[in-house]
């Protein structure tokens, strides 16, 4: 890795540098622009903001991870978190559970026994298996790599996602930050009430295996931090050291002044597929040979800020 | 994910599933076995000991990172490390940088300022960049999964590689736990003294862009853990937050009784195949669709302290 003065050159640098590796298509054939430069020239219109009904604020000491629901391919059991969440459910629970290079878990820690778990309220108990969804209907943006792991993947509204054409089904993607909900062995074992958030190296294995409901769009370097449990899987023996939940909330019920104002890059954008290929095919002063691909799980979803008016 | 109990009982369980998807080959037609099943059943050749002269221990107030390096990929490299270890370069400099999802940087915070850097001793001050060798005399086992960053990948020694056998060469991949040296933006301008190790998703861009030196093979979680720089590429406003550095030294150079002892699944074994086909396609009670297929990065590389005697 560059060192500080350096790198901070790169990234600001106006000067675009002619290509390296293959000829570009003539289409292609344009200055290079960084991902910074692509963004700072983005319009308006290519941001989203987060919907507060679909957004959810999981509270720590530490600060606070913002989440994306994906009503769109778990909306049973996005309805039911949505019901837990309103409940306060989740108060006073904890992240029990964090193994390296693979993910946390969080939720009642004694939710599998009968004697002490928690109170479910008004929630289903029982829900079925969302772990893919009709392809139909879908505004699918395919990206053109190659993946292993599914005939095609892209991203559907702002979510990685993978597609089977040959069987009419789509799915969303295990990436860094991917909200999963915990199931015991049976498919439809999982309600939303145990949580878990990949934290390391794709575990695209657990795609359409798992009913994923989401991802966190902020705060990630909250999760990814917590000390690991020396237990198998990431669990602690001593309750003491597992990272209690003040609260998981959904935006819209909290006041305006207490959300956390975010826009997104929509994936269905201009903007989005240039920052793909810019990554794609780095051209800059640092990068001596550019990589000609991606993969779904490295392409960057932009989040920022809104500014104020 | 399963909880305790359950994911427990499914990885200790001793009967094989009868297989789930596409029917396997008539040479695989052979009862399943979980990797823990197989990596109990693996005979003692199948593991080697790391060699105590190309093992660094990084050693933090919250323990010790082992780390293995890569002499057949970067022998300049390794052999400057090997000095600057030999003369104590390291201790007190710090990490330095930790940024999410990409890597955890240290060495002298200080190195780019030639009125602060700390002198390196014997150690060259410059190197030749070491990105990739000839694939010529190297032991590449190749697995069949595609990949999308290269034309073949596969292990070496131990080490996620790949190989273009067009133009005849071979790297290693940046996976988790990858460490490699930092550089400006020449090429060669890495000497081994400034390092990172990779804490997220692959960053693959960087294969064939910078020199690889080695892995980390345990304490991941001790960097993977540590506080994210605020500022820009995960750098911190004030030094105080650093993480110090203790010491960097050479396995050899510790006595026997300080040192840990550890053994590495061979790269080169059946034991090892066997793993990665029983993380490719999965047949127990969790998994309702085997994937048929895993990255590079996914497949395990198992580490075990040897049994006494």
């Amino acid at each position: 890795m560059p060192t500080t003065a350096r790198l901070t050159l790169v990234l600001l640098s106006v000067f675009a540098v002619a290509a390296g590796a293959a000829p570009p298509a003539a289409a292609e054939r344009r200055p290079y622009r960084s991902s910074q430069q692509i963004l700072e020239a983005s319009p308006a219109s290519h941001w989203r903001m987060l919907d507060p009904d679909r957004t959810l604020y999981l509270e720590l000491a530490s600060g606070r991870v913002v989440i994306e629901l994906a009503p769109q391919f778990a909306p049973e059991h996005v309805a039911n978190i949505t019901t837990l969440a309103r409940e306060h459910f989740w108060d006073g629970t904890s992240i029990y559970r964090a193994q390296d290079n693979f993910v946390v878990q969080f939720g009642d820690a004694d939710g599998e026994d009968p004697a002490k778990a928690k109170p479910l309220g008004t929630a289903r108990t029982h829900l079925p298996a969302e772990f893919h969804r009709s392809a139909k209907g879908l505004d699918f943006q395919k990206i053109p790599d190659s993946d292993g792991w599914a005939p095609q993947v892209g991203f559907v509204d702002g979510f990685p996602a993978a597609r089977d054409g040959a069987h009419g089904k789509a799915w969303l993607a295990h990436c860094y930050g991917t909200l999963g909900a915990g199931r015991n062995n049976a498919d439809d074992s999982s309600i939303g009430a145990e949580l878990y958030v990949t934290i390391g190296q794709s575990p695209r294995q657990l795609d359409d295996n798992i009913t994923v409901v989401g991802r966190v769009v902020k705060g990630m370097e909250l999760l990814s931090t917590i000390r690991r449990g020396p237990d198998p899987m990431g669990f602690y023996p001593d309750p003491a050291l597992r990272t209690p939940i003040r609260s998981i909330r959904l935006a819209s019920e909290l006041p305006v002044a207490e959300r956390t104002p975010l826009e997104l890059l929509r994936t269905d954008s201009q903007t989005f597929r240039d920052v793909a290929e810019s990554k794609r095919n780095r051209v800059d002063d640092f990068y001596k040979r550019p990589a000609g691909h991606i993969d779904l799980c490295n392409v960057p979803l932009p989040v920022r800020t809104p500014t104020a008016g």
